[in-house]
């Protein structure tokens, strides 16, 4: 089940864990989410989504624990790890990582495969204190164009701007790998039914971009941060391919996903395709204007 | 009630009924829509919002009978009758309806108030067979300021492509009316609890852009097309602040809505801003592209 010589189906896996922040407990996460992989791996998975910050946690006291968590990437040693592993069983992997450069700090996704480092993502949005120790993200929105297919990369905030995905789609990603530390936030934070924003705006960045997301996120309480758990895998109408997660247990979900079809029309019929819909002649340049720059008429 | 000195609070209906395509019905469909109206009025509501193509019906035989059913706007009848409903009852209605300019047509959505008409919006991505009677639109994503706010105006496969909603809300839309004939699509159109996708995509654009909307659709069946109801209006959260319709009764949604609170930033916490942490910087130009233009990396 490791070969990656067919372009699809593939077996994607996203798992939630909780990892916990401070020094004492990095060797710990690492492992763990080594053993988390393995079981993905045992359970066919080619292309495995960890959370994001699965390493270092993600509840810093302060900048300084920040940098004493964070690495170089792909050099460092948790990057190092993950890579072996993906070399060793012929997988995939996004890893989520706080990278080091220099003075800088990152929120930083990592793509792995059987040949080594593919190439990271920095998060362009940064949520809530994230604005205190990391720099926001100066690599663009990155598509890695693999044997599997086309792998775009996300990171948790970045959902709340459809610009994301949909500029990942633009690319061509066939699947996006959406890295996730989705916290509790004011109510409400879920319908009627128990389902939480989080999972409608991946199930519609999914739908309108006919793309793939596989949503891992974490669970657990960390320093008094709450998190969601809710990881999904959405097709590409959207809707979840399995269960949603809920907010507690530590699991995998897989999804066989069949890559091609990110590639053809949506079946809506013989006159619409959502790409070449788009009305980038109306768009013009105004999605980069800054709000205050655009006066309502 | 039908005070509009005041910014807000505004109550907003969303009336869904059945129009019938064909010559025949055009009389009924107008004189049932304003009766509906007036129902709104006298529910106290300040802003109507009529579903697309409500008096002409939605499935033409073909361009000829959408020419004839068609009206210049804001000359025509139908445009006529609802500018003097609006001006008797000191309200504001968005009303969708066939237009007719010279030899082109186009799928409009009209807003009038007190003092007449104010303006116009032409559907800019056109679904399926529309795209055989209806030119593309041609007047950008319009925002009109009025007294009672800002009022941004969309329709139907608008919805799935989030640079419109966004646009409207950075020309800084307080409330998006969204007129529909959302239609039966192929399954899976809905989730586990009965909730469709147009729901989904109308609460994220909410959500996301921090904006009411407003969202009326049909019901019923007009030759063999087959109509979704569940209208709805959003909060700036993006739940819905009533009850979401059904697909068969003809209704009226109520809900009194706080405009000033979507020029608030939505409450986070102190660092984040949706609209501030957008990164025009990133997205650049590439959101005008089309997806052939660019290519992966």
């Amino acid at each position: 089940m490791s070969s990656v010589s067919a372009i699809s189906p593939v077996r994607v896996a996203v798992v939630q864990f909780d990892p916990q922040c401070g020094l004492e407990h990095r060797s710990f996460n690492l492992s763990h989410s080594l053993h988390l992989a393995q079981r993905a791996v045992a359970g066919g998975a080619q292309l495995i989504v960890l959370p994001e910050l699965a390493n270092t946690g993600y509840a810093y006291r302060n900048r300084e624990e920040a940098f004493a968590l964070a690495e170089a990437v792909p050099d460092g040693p948790s990057a190092q790890a993950w890579i072996e592993f993906a070399r060793e069983h012929k997988v995939y992997l996004a890893a989520g990582l706080a990278e080091r450069d220099g003075h800088k700090l990152y929120d930083c996704a990592m793509l792995v495969g059987p040949d080594g480092f593919i190439g990271k993502y920095r998060k362009a949005h940064l949520w809530n204190l994230e604005k205190l120790w990391f720099s926001p993200g100066d690599l663009g929105f990155p598509v890695f164009e693999t044997p599997i297919g086309r792998i775009g990369l996300m990171i948790c905030w970045d959902v709340w701007f459809p610009e994301v995905p949909r500029l990942l789609s633009l690319q061509g990603a066939d699947i996006i790998c959406s890295l996730n530390n989705w916290v509790w936030t004011p109510p409400p934070l879920f319908d009627e039914t128990g389902k939480c924003m989080a999972s409608y705006l991946t199930i519609t960045a999914a739908h309108v971009n006919n793309t793939f997301i596989a949503a891992a996120n974490r669970i657990g309480t960390d320093r008094g941060d709450r998190f969601l758990g809710c990881s999904l895998i959405a097709g590409t109408n959207g809707w979840p391919l399995s269960e949603v997660a809920g907010a507690e247990e530590e699991t995998i979900l897989y999804a066989d996903v069949d890559l091609v079809s990110a590639r053809s029309a949506p079946i809506w019929n013989s006159l619409n395709d959502l790409p070449r819909d788009r009305r980038v002649d109306l768009y013009g340049s105004m999605l980069g204007y800054d709000r205050h720059a655009a006066l309502p008429r």
